[in-house]
């Protein structure tokens, strides 16, 4: 794998083991793209990330550091995905967040392979049993306790199944492990709430600030597998991937590749800020 | 602070930035007492280890090489705390776990000072407003996704009040943040069920196998906090502290330091294995 490693600026450095990122998941991350050596929707991500500082009560850190540490990291590689993870720091025993946390920073990244036709290929979904919990504290918030989708992705080994669509303890459609999901039906899009349990994905805000331009209206709402029966297209969203066209969800049923769905992936490729 | 640390056995050493443990919680933890060099139930807490291995699909650990790495943290130390970490190692980047995973050892320990008293100071509590969302998939395990307890600790600043009780999103009463919680009522031992959240605490097993000893039974069984308004004797558990008399929850009642609370405590701990 190409790429490069930064904690707290320093390369090569190690994580210490008093780090509460590593004892209760008390942090948050990123998952950015990169093309042509520039990050894609860096002041999204970075509207997130202090969103999620508050929600956690954690000092908000530096972004013309981070700036620096991504763009450090991104040297020599074109398409790569910089990851941030940001955590409280380290800290004594015991889940009582310290008064003056210094809190760790990790950017990292990888270069990528742009797969070809990516734009047209249809994703092969799965429905997993794995169900999120609900928690309006931490709803929206792309922290580190990411147990529920670790536990969901190891539901499937076959390569050719992309993604697996995950539901909340109380049934609804929420997302997939790595991505949020989106239904164009009766010539509207619709996208599970999120008020309780999913994340607040970049990519899902920009498609729903796009949508409007492409005169689609969006609804926020809560979904149910069946919302899937009257759905003419689907796609899954996410940072990396950007708009992406499901054409099948085992059991629950096959789409082509829609107008929709492509006219909205070319739409959101074309926002760069 | 005393103590000594041993990542893998290595002292001093650094977590791996690629850890996914710091990345995902993906990975289990064990607090231990030590008294007089010894770690106590330290097969109970290994049984739990081992149980949450196979609920996250972790390959079980080498028992010896961690009882020997405990007792290497422990030298020179007389009563301690001693934290085992355990994760599933580095990984690439996502969800999906390794096929062949390298999990990390994290093994710590703090001297503790044993406080006067102890045995018959009540405890003061509080009732957060953070709740635990459910998951049949992970009550029970003691994982490292544990935001909604440092959320339930960042509620209250005051040093007088020594822990909060937590209730899970459906309402019912489940553990205090760091501890397991039992009810004395029409004199039998109430504790709440947590088949779908909160941790199977290694005390609160304890307190179940010998209360029986002492001519008391244990229903374990969803309670609401109206059931604190029956209780005789209210106390909470957990490794370090063993049981640990109630003597108030702020707006929810007063109890004196109970005979039963007194007794179970006694009981507790004289079993050293």
């Amino acid at each position: 794998m190409i790429g490069a490693r930064l904690v707290n600026g320093i390369d090569s450095a190690g994580i210490a083991p008093d780090d509460r990122g590593l004892h209760y998941g008390d942090g948050l991350f990123e998952t950015m793209a990169a093309v042509d050596g520039r990050l894609r929707h860096f002041n999204l991500h970075m509207e997130r990330l202090c969103d999620g500082c508050r929600r956690l009560q954690m000092p908000e850190p530096d972004l013309a550091v981070i700036e620096a540490e991504c763009m450090r990291v991104l040297e020599g590689l074109d398409t790569a995905v910089v990851k941030l993870l940001l955590t409280r720091g380290p800290g004594p025993r015991g889940y009582r967040r310290p008064e003056n946390p210094t809190p760790t920073r990790l950017v990292s990244s990888s270069a990528r392979a742009t797969e070809a036709g990516a734009a047209t290929r249809a994703l092969k979904l799965r429905l997993c049993d794995t169900r999120l919990g609900l928690n309006s504290r931490l709803a929206g918030v792309k922290h580190l306790n990411r147990l529920e989708q670790v536990l969901a992705c190891a539901e499937w080994r076959d390569p050719e199944i992309d993604e697996g669509l995950m539901f909340s303890a109380d049934g609804r459609l929420v997302c997939a492990t790595a991505a949020n999901v989106f239904l164009l039906s009766e010539g509207r899009l619709l996208t599970p709430d999120i008020r309780d349990c999913g994340v607040a994905g970049v990519m899902r805000r920009v498609v729903i600030t796009e949508a409007p331009s492409l005169g689609l209206e969006v609804i926020v709402r809560d979904l149910a597998l069946s919302d899937l029966n009257s759905a003419a297209e689907v796609f899954i969203t996410n940072a990396v991937g950007g708009v992406r066209p499901v054409g099948e969800i085992i059991g629950a049923g096959r789409w082509p590749v829609g107008e929709v769905t492509q006219r909205l992936r070319a739409r959101v490729a074309a926002v760069l800020v």
